[in-house]
């Protein structure tokens, strides 16, 4: 509770002390004021400061400017009670993009998630769920064929109870089977009504571009989003292909950030933020699709993380991060706040996926929207020159030149 | 009562005077010759004076020259039964068209007809049924998203207990959905049976352009027909437009005007018939794609009713009403009826919807089909001398010109 | 039994004298040898003398090449049991095309042709269902429209009992009704798995030309066949302009005609085979699609049957038929046998229907087949010099050489 | 057991002696390591050495390099259990393709196969079922039509009791069915979820690319995979030209052999390894596609077989048998096991199907997988000198140079 009441000082004003306070001013569902703790309960998401919909990619589907990454919330140490008030507090808040992002555990979060929806019984028009296709070379699941595709779409529909998938996404391309397989497969699902669009997660460019191409070449429907790894040490490629991708082929961005998943814990070392290592790893260590990691192909998205568990880069970010909590402290706001803050004032992020292990953690990430308007010039630059890590599109060699 | 017994006076002879006596003979199905009182009760169509099918759009088809919009039959103030007799009357009289047009109530208006389809027992290929697919920017159903689509169509399905829409119809153009989404959307509702053909409302003559080329380009179904709003104070998007969209592209016409509605009271102010204003605004207030009204893409449609409620031009109207009135009164006629053969009159307007609340008044709209051929030439020119508001396409200016 | 037995004399030996006999051979299932009585009852179509596959147009569908048209089996005067053994020894003797041919009594053939196809419990794979849409401009199916598609072939499956049609075949085309709907419905049909094939009845070449196009220009699955009337005084679009359709499109012919269908009847009338006029007028004047047997685009078809109700054309057509009558019994066999074997001579016949009351008079019809050989050179000059109508396709007239 | 046995004193050390031995080890599901006697059991198919996975064409479709054809499996004398035993050993070693195989008693195989497979309960993501649409001219199954596809492969679902059909193959193209039928049938079947893939066997390399070339102009789904007999007497097709379809158009190969299909008894005679002849024939001639052999258009396929048959082709590839039998010896392999690692050899050859009658013939056949590194340059030269019937395209005559 902690971290919890540490941000209230900052950013919130008469914010429930209580877990037991927050719950019950959502169970009485009564619509509370800006100035008294914020609007946490009506579903009217106009309430929520700074919660807005935007069309994703240049779809028609119009998705909140956060959305639930339940990575965390469905993990190994929460309880599905816990789990349910925090899926309960993101719907109230008008959240309304539930993303099932785990590769390890995608099972049992596609079962909870699907229980939960059952006993809160929305409307279904009222939320967004998107899950996953993982695939791998070992196990059953080898490659992304067409087989695959369908398959896990069925089991998933099964476990999530659910008619239909909002946006089924394609984990990772697969270098061996052929793009024409994977865009018909996916037109397929979308047409046998499994699912209403598809995205992908973690392609470059040129793969969501040759996924395009395909598209257009076999009458398939498009791909609208990319979902990629995006904070302040993980800039690239959100930073300089993402809009290219927006404005050429209407692809959006979705994206998920391990800064803001909880992964940030609220104690300090040394005056710095630490992450929340073992944690870290457990869920890394698990991953199916960390397993091809040492791959070029592959090297985009934890190149970061790797680099961060060598010492002498270890060192230096965490000197990046004790500047950055000084910056924080200054806006009155946690390093976690700023952290999404910083990523919502980015306009190709469509739609950017926080992580919650609790009401409290996602009650403080909500705030954060608050914090986007005073994200000025000044205290951007400020965050630039601490970063010093704004990437640059490599210069076009001719290789007439090097005749 | 009054409105109607005054048309009989002009129009019929030996109508059936109360409600009462009109339903018996209704129950006892003895087709009525001409000249007792008119063909209210045989299926056979061509027993109805005037009463013809047309192909809509050119499509194949087939669609009662008037059909039955069900905006006003299922308003707040109908009871289900009353609501069933004029579903029954426009049915024996031959119309094949049941169009449900209410955003507000169009809940209410789809479980009303489903269950009165349910009771009639009528052959499936005998009537027509139109729904309309409606988005809005603020609740759950935010634009027009493949998404809303299908939840939109499966929703009016279970409340109309059909296997199909006869006409599914997108209201309004989403300008943030990409029109290639919608079409597919369109197509797929289609593909799938759900729906037989799609058309559009209130969509400007660009847009439904752009959707047919979007149609053409990924070879999906094109829309068979636009709605619009058309009477005498509103033709420009009618007879400027819809001509050149049926010749090109086959997009037929539904007309829906509120002078033949029922919003035209039989009462006389100073002479001059009244519309009933306050159920009217009660209906407009209502409607929630009203809410963009002041943006100009959306000026074209109710620019009338909100220019009418200005004073100065609800004077110069109300001068215009009293003069067709007057004509009304040589011709025998109420005006109300004048207005319905005026509408009838143009050949783009392959079904015109007339509203009704009661089997009254609905027989006293369908007697307008009779009164049509008698809309010569002078009595024409002498409408068109006073309403002297004839749409004329603006000139062409070259921006060569303009150096 | 006249009619019967006179055609035992000349082209069969040793027949079941009745036709308890006859059914009496079929119930104990013996293969009985040419020599005996021909091949009635085993499967094994290579038995029945004859009777051959061939693929119905370029499709891959095998036909055999006499099919049995149901136009009288169930007519009026036939008992179901009467029918079921037609249908019985149509199917033991190879036959494996059921054409349900009736406008009128469509629906009632249907209804028995499923009971009995219930009740035999034969393979599906092993006989070919053919059923219209029939369409007209009074009824509620007005025009050929995507809804009146579908909701026919819904309705001839529901009383079929079957789970899909073989073939469904548009009759007459629809003018008011583009192509594009038309080709996109059939192909929806097939899509859906309620049809395997569609064709075409009583369709001109080029509305046929112009459908392969828009099958063509929209990737939908193209007809495989028309149905047309041909027989000996019906011969010009057949001979002339069918060919060039298979050659070209790929579509075959299925033909039906009068003279094959039990219309002839067994008696003489100074010396000449007499029509059944009055079933015969029953028949025609019952069928809806004979309604606009008086515009030019429907000539085609009963032309003939109108032109030899006129008394000049009755006593030219009777003395030929006189001529025939002889040439018949040269050959050994009936007026009807001689014409059945005369169609199938023509290599574009891919599928002649045969109708019939009886299993007599199928009996009769099958034993036609034998006598297909027989039609030399000779034989054929001889029957072309009595016909006198082999129709010759019009000179091009250049309209340079009208200047 | 002779043959197993001796297999085992050259390949394998410490196999179990005893059939009964075998399946207790597989009962016991415990993993043996490959010193004890190789991998039977653990489903962690990387353990069963040789053994790898490859995709089918250029699909995703990751099948293993060796499959189980059940040709022999399901055969008539062997029982349903000892079938299942089989489909185990399979499965546990990592196998996940069961092709079925046999026109003759197809019906048959797929009701066993169904039947093991519901008793086994094996994720379906975990295996690939291949079953194939027989078709000839002289039963109900007349042709490749649209109609036989569909019923052949709803058929295999019922008897299989499964949802869908990995790959569905169509055996033998049809000369009078057009391929753009097939092609479309074939996707129909694909979109409809039947099957995940299709493919062909017995095409002719031009059948193929037909078959391509139509799905590209259409807009279908293409075949992945041709299936055809390949062994050291039957090389041209595989060897010329499946390389060229796999590098154009994605087609890949399944392979089936007689010589690894237990045709190729234990016993010696005059020092060769006898064809099981008795039963060899009993296969062959049973075979409904075997009708047309003598056709041209069929040669490739059992020419090498029915060459066999002739007595002096007979005693020279016998001599051919003996010196390959002395180098099995050399290598200390059976004739079995040098035949099917020679057919793995070739990468062409993406996945092999193996038969087997028993537990005890199909682990000698596996152990063949490890045999593949040692068939060095010098082994393979030294076998294609016994042979001395390398395939050589025919050059390109060019018809100017016939002037």
């Amino acid at each position: 509770m902690e971290e919890f009441q540490s941000t209230n000082e900052h950013l919130t004003q008469g914010t429930p002390q209580t877990k037991e306070q927050l719950l019950q001013s959502l169970s009485q569902q009564t619509p509370l004021t800006a100035s008294n703790h914020g609007p946490l309960i009506s579903r009217q998401s106009s309430v929520t400061p700074g919660l807005r919909y935007r069309n994703l990619g240049k779809s028609g589907l119009r998705v909140s400017n956060v959305g639930l990454g339940t990575w965390v919330t469905f993990g190994s140490g929460v309880k599905e009670e816990q789990a349910e008030e925090v899926i309960q507090l993101a719907y109230d808040s008008g959240i309304n993009v539930f993303d099932l992002s785990e590769a390890y555990s995608g099972v049992r979060a596609e079962l909870e998630l699907g229980r939960i929806l059952q006993r809160r019984g929305w409307k279904r028009s009222s939320y967004i769920v998107t899950t996953k296709i993982y695939w791998n070379t070992k196990s059953d699941e080898r490659g992304l064929s067409r087989k695959h595709v369908i398959e896990s779409v069925q089991a998933s529909l099964a476990r999530l109870q659910l008619g239909y998938i909002d946006v089924v996404i394609v984990h990772k391309a697969d270098p061996m089977c052929p793009m024409e397989e994977v865009v018909r497969a996916m037109n397929h699902v979308i047409s046998q009504g499994w699912a209403m669009y598809w995205g992908t997660a973690r392609w470059t460019p040129v793969e969501v571009m040759e996924a395009y191409t395909n598209c257009r070449q076999f009458n398939c429907v498009t791909p609208i989003s990319e979902q990629s790894e995006y904070h302040m040490f993980c800039r690239e490629k959100t930073e300089l292909y993402m809009p290219e991708l927006y404005n050429k082929i209407g692809v959006g961005l979705m994206a998920w950030s391990p800064l803001t998943m909880g992964l940030v814990s609220g104690k300090l070392e040394d005056g710095v933020p630490l992450f929340a290592r073992s944690s870290f790893k457990n869920k890394y260590s698990s991953f199916s699709w960390t397993e091809d990691e040492t791959q070029p192909a592959n090297k985009e998205g934890y190149t970061w993380l790797k680099e961060r568990l060598q010492p002498e880069e270890t060192r230096r970010q965490q000197e990046k991060l004790r500047d950055i909590s000084q910056l924080a402290d200054k806006l009155g706001c946690t390093v976690s706040q700023l952290a999404i803050a910083w990523c919502l004032k980015n306009e190709s992020v469509q739609c950017l996926l926080l992580g919650a292990t609790s009401v409290e953690q996602l009650y403080e990430s909500i705030q954060s929207l608050q914090l986007v308007p005073k994200l000025n010039t000044n205290t951007m630059n400020e965050l630039e020159r601490i970063l010093d890590n704004k990437p640059i599109r490599p210069p076009m060699v001719s290789t007439l030149a090097l005749r």
